[in-house]
């Protein structure tokens, strides 16, 4: 860094002081002369000395940031509005605000871990928001042991012990298939994201339960997301034997990857294939066909845990946001 | 905040010592038995107590976090992808290391130039990244007076005495006009963003120069990037008196918007109306017709900005990234 603060000891440096003495009068504690106190005062202001909140934390105060460690290859970042739609919301909870928010990548569990103990152990976070909850995720025990204030941006587990902003997934596969099968359709795919993710099971599981006697119904993984994965599983499907005449994806970018391959094939979406996105960023009016898109709402469920870290009641809570909406669009119509 | 972390105060209540004694102990000074200090440290170890970088700070250390503060309404943090693929790019160069990405949107200006000062004052942040830098940007005043480390992440400004990361925009507009008027394009619009951005006159003067002789070129102005702007805009030009045959916009979103609004008008494209996109997120690749689009390379300028900003030469130093490349899809073709 080229520049560098002034610190106690420059203030003492100039004054021919004891860091001691410096600190008393910037305190304004007594240990001084009044002489000495106002020489002090005007070499720090000289030197351009400011209270800062290092000292403050030091003594217990707020560290004026909530954390949050995102655990997927950096690349997706820029390819995913989920992320950014969350951030989002988490930057108008904190807008005006003396908190920022402190973010940080990693691609792997264990990296993700050792964040969480050096921004609590540094005194860098007030609390974290912790987002892909796994089954038996050992982040829970982490923050549990630290006494780290985290909620989860996720399905409530009471169990567990942590407070968490959820919305209700399963409600909205339900209608999803409801929907899909009043159409006529039978032959429904769901394109799922990683299995390892709470989300994805609970979807999984409410998709499963919804289209119970279909035969045609099942469950494929695309397990990062990515509108590549999606490009694949839509273009095997779509050649092979028995091909679905629904398609439901997992977020936004996989959906709309899948009507281009529709496209490509010369296949018409929706008159050969009906595709519904998940999460519905603005991706998804924006493309020709517009995407018939489960609606959640990922910036209020942000802000929503943000006052939740901020705020805390007493003892953990499950907040449950407004359900998600199907916004029919054009890419969905009869089988 | 539900839980605390023990300070020096309470190891010192629970040792039934000085708060000065505890310090001298864990900081291995003299000034306490070899007793006391074995049972402080005992005391401290038992309470959970952890050395911190607030402390480190105190003492000149760095902050580990470097500050990003977006000027613009946090919903559009969530639609527009150049800041995805800007902080994705930031985190690539932050990754495995101890520093952090300290983010903050504000919707206006004082208030950008209140949190620099406060980060800055309350030693939150090592450096800044600036980005959308204006025409006499206080932001520079402001950072040069503080001796707040900063790079700005836009065109070169060697007079303002900051490092910069740049990439040659004006080399990408002249090369994209020059590929209009090749396939026969004479009415040509850009649509640009907001006026008050340094990138956005650059680019408007390339243009400009570039279509210098011909009457039918202009430069119209969406105040936001928003695709609703964008979309209002088409509208008007393509249902308008002398409608252009090609338009080049600001991002990807705007963009994509006009090719829904010529869609929706019948209009084919590229038949009727050509489309330049840029940036080129994912969201260019992935709609049908993909959209030609001047791709940049906004992740390596992210990442090249933390670098300089965290091992910065001798003096500022100005550095361009490679060249932008006009990535031609199906979004353009002869006038």
């Amino acid at each position: 860094m080229p520049a560098k603060r002034p610190t106690i000891a420059d203030i003492a440096r100039a004054a021919g002081v004891s860091t001691g003495a410096v600190s008393y009068a910037l305190n304004n504690q007594r240990g001084v002369s009044e002489n000495t106190r106002r020489r002090i005062h005007e070499i720090a202001a000289t030197l351009g000395w400011v209270p800062n909140t290092a000292a403050r934390v030091l003594s217990g105060g707020p560290a004026g940031a909530i954390g949050l460690v995102v655990d997927r290859p950096a690349r997706v970042l820029g390819i995913e509005p989920y992320f950014m739609q969350l951030i989002s919301g988490i930057q108008a909870a904190l807008a005006g605000g003396p908190t920022s928010l402190l973010l940080q990548v990693t691609d792997n569990a264990p990296a993700q871990l050792a964040i969480y103990r050096r921004w609590w152990a540094e005194r860098r976070v007030d609390g974290i928001l912790l987002v892909d909850l796994l089954v038996d995720d050992p982040r829970v025990e982490l923050v549990t042991d630290l006494g780290l204030p985290a909620v989860i941006l996720g399905e409530p587990q009471a169990d567990l012990g942590l407070s968490s902003v959820w919305t209700d997934d399963e409600k909205a596969m339900a209608f999803v298939v409801d929907y899909l099968t009043t159409l006529g359709h039978r032959e429904i795919v769901r394109v799922a994201g990683p299995e390892e993710f709470v989300h994805t099971q609970r979807r999984t599981a409410a998709f499963l339960a919804a289209t119970a006697g279909l035969p045609g119904a099942r469950v494929l993984t695309a397990a990062d997301y990515s509108d590549d994965a999606a490009s694949r599983i839509t273009r095997r499907l779509l050649t092979g034997q028995r091909a679905p005449t629904a398609l439901v994806f997992d977020n936004d970018v996989m959906a709309v990857a899948a009507v281009g391959v529709a496209t490509e094939l010369g296949l018409d979406v929706p008159g050969r294939v009906s595709v519904v996105a998940w999460d519905d960023s603005a991706l998804c009016r924006l493309v020709r066909p517009a995407l018939t898109a489960v609606r959640r709402p990922t910036a209020e469920r942000g802000a929503a845990a943000v006052t939740l870290l901020l705020h805390p009641g007493d003892g953990p809570s499950q907040v449950k946001t407004a359900d998600p909406e199907l916004r029919v669009r054009s890419s969905t119509g009869p089988a």
